[in-house]
């Protein structure tokens, strides 16, 4: 009575073929999981309403929280980046709310496309996907907003599709100069763990991120860092929302539980994963990123090509993306051909370049390192 | 320059010390996840817009929907099956909806507060939390329902909190009797992959489950499966919604993509769990379930003690509910203060029961024992 | 050109089919490792002559002395306890030394005749296969030996076939009473890491171990402790030996290497063990296997069933042989069929009996349960 | 009562640090373990005497023969090669057999000193540490060996110290010219599974292997595969001998079994590599070892340095040896500085020269790369 018309799969087959070796993972995440976060999610699922699931819940919620730079509770989704980004939405906003954001590249413009899917009215400042945001643009923008219709500034700290990065400290300041109480909403998904982040001391409302890149896990979970101000927001937004509720999951948060099924044994990874950033050092890990990315942009340039990010000061210490240089008749070499190539010839994944590109390299898309 | 103040979780001490020896993991889910399926997990994340993901991703996607009795679409998502749940409802609802939904027990409470949560009007017929639905009272309330107000009908399968199932063809029948247009909605969390389910053949719109129970994965995976019904219904509905947006899952699912991060280890892990289903059959895990739940009964029955089922036809195959025994001052025993003893002495740990529990042991509480 | 004739072995599926559930361990070793050893030998190898795999090294090479009770070297071979036992002897004798040993069960036999096999002259003490080492009879013989010709006493710590301990110390002061020169040789390949043991403090002049019993690990490792006179008889002795030879192992391990290739993935698991038996604490872990092995004592007690072990002094902590019951015929029910039903109804397995044992048991064997 | 004094070693934190990234082992073995063999031998133990090892063994006996290019025996130690050395000449020689060998290289001079401390009467060839064996001075010496006093001649197939291979079609065919009985042994631990071996086809009759280089695994075994004329002798060879006994190990591997304790989980991991060599088929395998000697021998050659090995003809497909460039002043660099320099910055290592190289190089040393 056994299936003998099923043809298994046996992943592991897929995943390590003879004659293949090792694979060079160099996409803009998910970035390359260190085989002790690897080896920790590999352990049995225990009960998540046991005592000792209690235990671990409290350390890694208290562990996480010098790398959003808060002290306020951060939330922890079994979800994606995408998912943290609806769950800051629904949790604040109501129904029609306008959002200022600001096209710094592709994961800003989706960004911008998930709010208008949840009914909100999202303004969108255009950019050339080659700079990070301008405060000025913001303030401008706000001081304008004399009815403060502006419910929320939501902007992309390390923009994963160009490797800019935007001063989150000039934003907050911009919004305050322009004495407006718009909540501030920052994407660090490819910058957190990577790159420094402060979100008290920036005076972020929401934090966004997800597991697979500077936190070295697989993807799977996503997280929101809240203010205050965010939580208090929460209690009268209108926007239908359940499973992604911050006040229930706080509230659960105190004894180290949540209140429906977490994802456990990305927990076990996460609790590694901290383990690692905490036993380098923080600083010591912002400042090998940054050393990475130097030589990676190094390397580039002596290559003669040309680095995407326009602006030195907001180069990512986390990606570089590069053009794809031009032929002898003055079109771009295509990214596609040139990643296929590297893949079937080196075994190396090189990340994706999007069509939309607007940095004059739309036909020939860029390419993404993740320095890790 | 490392941290010296920081002492690390080291998960693994936590999870597995000397002296604990094995755990046995008797709660309704996540239930013991197979070796294979942990090592499966372990495998370095690959990148997910490469070709080796593409192929992986279309076998998975074909081998699942034995399991759901299904032809069409299974969406999977990052997320539980709470998400599951809503990613149900804001694609094909809209606010202010009216949906059915009856009393089986806590998981039907958790659902129905959700959908108040979203925004729907759920009218809850209520239960003993002993019995599964009935189909004559779906029939009949469908029936005064000549405004086709209500949009929804929404049962759960296998009541986890109860150890009670539900007859879902017997309530498709009812609605068709009715000539009624609502759109039938299944929770099957802790059914799918343990009792024998048809989506196509019962005319189920939307079946809803998660992965830590029956597909043996850890938490972090929720499953939709649709009917072209529920699609066509996705194209109206008003709920605001992105992230569980069907439409864009399904278009990218037929390459064997997903158009956000997917949780790839996970995925990992579930094509190793369809391989092992399809390896012993499913008539034959089915079967197995049947007699192993036959078993746990028989030995509940000669230790005297009562099962929460009230009716042997709607014995779950899964999980079996008991009543925690009195006392001789004719009040239960704790149920929390067992499981206490049970796990320090035994390390063995026993579902959670529920306070809220209808059944004449709502102080004492039930205990459930996932067969697995 | 791949290979389409060759059926793969997929070790994976052989060891974890669905429908089997949890496999139940319970033989007197390998025994049940923890997962978190499991997982440690799960990571890449590394280069055996760097500097982190010295680092190690000495970490391993020191915190496994306590575990021996010796501040002495303990030489750790690729290899298995046979390996050690020839190891013990190679080093330390020359070709036609007599050896007094003691017939304690199937592994001092075995012992023995490995002895025979490498060309000395064991002389065997018989026993009746219920009962340790008598230190009157060690006395008794080598009191004969007035012109020395017995270069060594070897016995068995805990006798693997029978659940029977011998009392070290008191055969250690037995050859002092006879002021005689022979070495000490104890084999305590089932008992280290689960009885306390001295090898310092009881005089033994080489120990003999295994790494799949108390130790935890996956068998693999041998392992002899060796006490300053067994090092000076090494420096005579004239057997053929080079891949045992203690003098280039003991001389690398100075600084945590080894003279030629470790099994290095090993070390690390041994590592992981040595973590856990010191983090709960020795004297807590001999506790505990003395609770455990009078719980299946009382067990076996009142299922009505014998002890083999026939002198409660001398009852093993880690395992417990029983003799199985006889029929209404008066023979003995044979234990290789039980151990198979046990085995395909319930998935565990239990010891072998054998067929040489002299306990009036001959026919039927008996069974052993290791206790962890 | 737990330890608090014990500082636990924490293998993992060892073996994978932040910051450090993924190391590059590129010494000439242990080689890079495939994920799929680390995740296998990650499976929890099994009894070692029951029906599902019997099957597994079964397999795997199987499948390793073709490796070997034989259809006689394949036996399989826990051991390092070290040890199948040993376990080679204890079977089938005798104290005071004189063997000629010859120096090819380090290993060679290893194997040499090893039949002198088993009491062996070894007869060296010189060599230069840059060339094969030279079939020519086989068939002279044998020539000369009128009385058949010569039992082996013992030669390296791939000599791990140089990255140079030696003709054993030819040295089979030197040793028939001279009409000598003598067995042919060899060693091809770093050969197996990398460059095709043909076991019964070049009439060998002991062949000598490791688990730690082409067969992809961990080290921890030890191989040697049988003619019949070997299987001959052993039963008259007069060195004592027991844990590497032969016969004992054929007789109960007829039933996929061994006699002593196997290691079981490095028997998984082989089962896994066969799995993988077989998968892209042997062919495949050597010609993809080839092609990567072609390439690393062309980088070698285009920075202008010089291969140790003399002899294109005889150039390994596995592992190339490097000469250290010289200094101005006419010395050599030194290897050691070398490869601490790219350990410390590059987290690369690099296989280790020998001092007692012969080549020119013996101050500086030479590194080698394995080619995986």
């Amino acid at each position: 009575m056994t299936n003998t018309a099923y043809t298994p799969i046996h992943a592991s087959t897929h995943l390590n073929r003879t004659g293949q070796g090792r694979h060079f993972l160099q996409i803009p995440g998910p970035s390359n999981t260190p085989d002790r976060v690897l080896r920790a999610i590999d352990f049995p699922t225990i009960d998540h309403r046991g005592p000792e699931f209690g235990r671990l819940g409290l350390r890694i919620l208290e562990a996480i929280k010098p790398v959003f730079g808060t002290s306020n509770p951060v939330i922890i989704y079994p979800g994606s980046g995408t998912g943290a980004w609806e769950a800051a939405m629904v949790n604040t906003l109501s129904p029609a709310d306008k959002v200022l954001m600001v096209e710094t590249g592709q994961f800003a413009t989706q960004w911008k496309n998930l709010a208008q899917k949840l009914q909100l009215v999202p303004e969108f400042i255009p950019g050339d996907w080659r700079t990070g945001v301008d405060p000025a643009d913001i303030e401008a923008r706000l001081g304008k907003d004399s009815h403060h219709e502006i419910k929320a500034v939501c902007v992309v700290h390390n923009e994963t599709s160009t490797g800019v990065t935007s001063d989150i400290a000039a934003i907050r300041a911009a919004i305050d100069a322009a004495k407006h109480p718009a909540l501030l909403m920052v994407d660090t998904i490819s910058g957190i763990g990577s790159i420094e982040y402060k979100h008290d001391e920036w005076g972020v409302d929401v934090t966004i991120a997800g597991s697979q890149k500077g936190l070295m896990l697989p993807p799977g979970l996503g997280f929101n860092a809240v203010s205050d101000k965010a939580i208090g927001a929460s209690k009268h937004a209108k926007l239908p929302n359940a499973y992604w509720r911050w006040d229930e999951i706080i509230a659960a948060n105190r004894n180290g539980f949540w209140p429906t099924t977490p994802a456990t044994n990305l927990l076990y990874g996460l609790a590694e994963a901290l383990d690692m950033l905490h036993e380098e050092g923080l600083r010591n890990v912002y400042a090998r990123h940054q050393r990475h990315a130097e030589a990676t942009r190094r390397a580039v340039q002596s290559w003669g090509l040309e680095i995407l990010c326009a602006n030195p000061q907001q180069f990512s210490p986390v990606l570089t993306a590069v053009v794809m240089p031009k032929k002898a008749d003055g079109t771009h070499y295509n990214a596609d051909d040139f990643r296929k190539l590297v893949l079937e010839k080196y075994n190396m994944s090189l990340g994706t370049g999007w069509p939309s590109c607007k940095a004059g390299c739309s036909e020939s898309g860029i390419w993404d390192t993740l320095t890790t």
